[in-house]
């Protein structure tokens, strides 16, 4: 099977004009398959503010009413989705941009969790594998913007980390997928406030020993429980690190390697 | 060849929600390949003055700089592009929305056109209709939002009459193309102010003939040179009428129809 990267980048990188510009060109320069799941970083926060739209946020989840699903919206699929697109073409990579409602891309349903209304915010039902193969065999790079619908007319404000951990599993049947997420540290620390202690790769033993003696920040957790989760469902590897290195984190020099044994 | 229905919605459709989700509906149960065309509407102008971002026209055509041109990919490509799929997607017609920039549907070029500075307004040069053809082959209805780019990362705001011509003519070697231009009356009137006057059928001979006669309103002569240019370039038909109608625009009892002869 052909080798497909899932590349997560957060708000850290489409905040910042110079980095985003960076990392696209590395990120277009990739051979081969490629999916980009980008997410809102503050833009949204600030349009909001612009329009006098007040935002609530649970647990780092925005609350999404009518209005803000229209700002995510237009800040995410509009505003950010097209101008990634642009520039990765102006690089040569031939870009699609898609939110989960394009193709009937990815579908989900209103969330319905512990009691609190996150509004029109999406849990993810399913990825259409087919539509997404079909795309990267036309040699198009899929860039996905984390919003997505539930087939009955309903746009979603959907959480990127999961589009893209949910893309790269359903994948896994066609690819042999790589998924890297991006984030502000060099990897997973031993020493959270020392980015020297990038520990280089993590296979579930090991986890589970690195648990033990709490060496894990907590923070650090669910993103490592995700990660695993999608290697027992198929991808290969997860890769997380800088998003200034993708690189280096492709070729196994930098971030932490989340694999099977 | 098979029939190929390439579809321009104007902003009378898109500002009123009502129209708009009946028009979607009929939209979705034409049988066979649809690639559909949205305008604006009043929706940027709306977002620009919430924004307090002055927004200048000049015959018609709204000046684009920077913060401009970020509304209306919003407003056109988030917002508008989004529900209308998802809205297709509700009546089982799998649609996927794309800018030009999108897998490089629509190149343009930034206008430059008599001493007036557009700012970034874009001139179609090339539609990709292998990319549109292979989309349409995996059964799925293309809906083109007013936004191309110019291949070196510039997203330009492009006309949405000129965006259905050019891809109406763009797969015409792929088609038999019939481009329907909806706009707020019944079709090309003998009388501008009595909507009972409508003329089925246009071809060229006719077309001299009214226009020498004085019988066709100014207003509509650049719409129907458009519309004879593109049946000149390979395009079956053009029919011109409202929205409202598209079932009977279609079927021939409704609207305009111009023709080869």
């Amino acid at each position: 099977m052909e080798t497909l990267y899932v590349v997560k980048i957060g708000g850290n990188i489409i905040d910042n004009e110079a980095k985003l510009a960076d990392f696209l060109q590395s990120f277009a320069a990739l051979p081969g398959n490629k999916v980009l799941v980008h997410g809102g970083g503050k833009l949204a926060t600030q349009l909001a503010e612009k329009m006098e739209v007040p935002q609530t946020m649970v647990d780092g989840r925005r609350i999404t009413d009518a209005e803000t699903l229209k700002i995510v919206t237009m800040v995410y699929a509009g505003d950010i989705n097209k101008r990634v697109v642009a520039s990765l073409q102006s690089h040569g990579c031939n870009a699609i941009g898609l939110t989960g409602a394009d193709g009937n891309a990815i579908l989900a349903h209103k969330r319905d969790k512990g009691g609190i209304d996150y509004g029109f915010a999406g849990d993810v039902d399913a990825v259409n594998a087919a539509l997404l193969h079909a795309l990267l065999s036309l040699k198009m790079t899929v860039v996905l913007a984390p919003i997505t619908h539930n087939g009955h007319g309903q746009l979603l404000n959907t959480n990127a980390d999961t589009i893209a951990q949910e893309t790269a599993k359903g994948l896994s049947s066609h690819y042999n997928v790589q998924l890297i997420y991006s984030f502000e540290k060099s990897g997973v620390l031993l020493d959270a406030n020392d980015d020297n202690t990038v520990i280089s790769t993590i296979h579930p033993a090991y986890y589970e020993a690195l648990k033990a003696e709490q060496k894990i920040f907590a923070g650090m957790i669910p993103k490592l429980d995700n990660a695993f989760a999608a290697i027992r469902s198929g991808v290969e590897k997860v890769i997380i690190g800088k998003a200034e290195e993708l690189p280096a984190l492709i070729a196994g020099t930098a971030g932490t390697s989340i694999v099977h044994e």
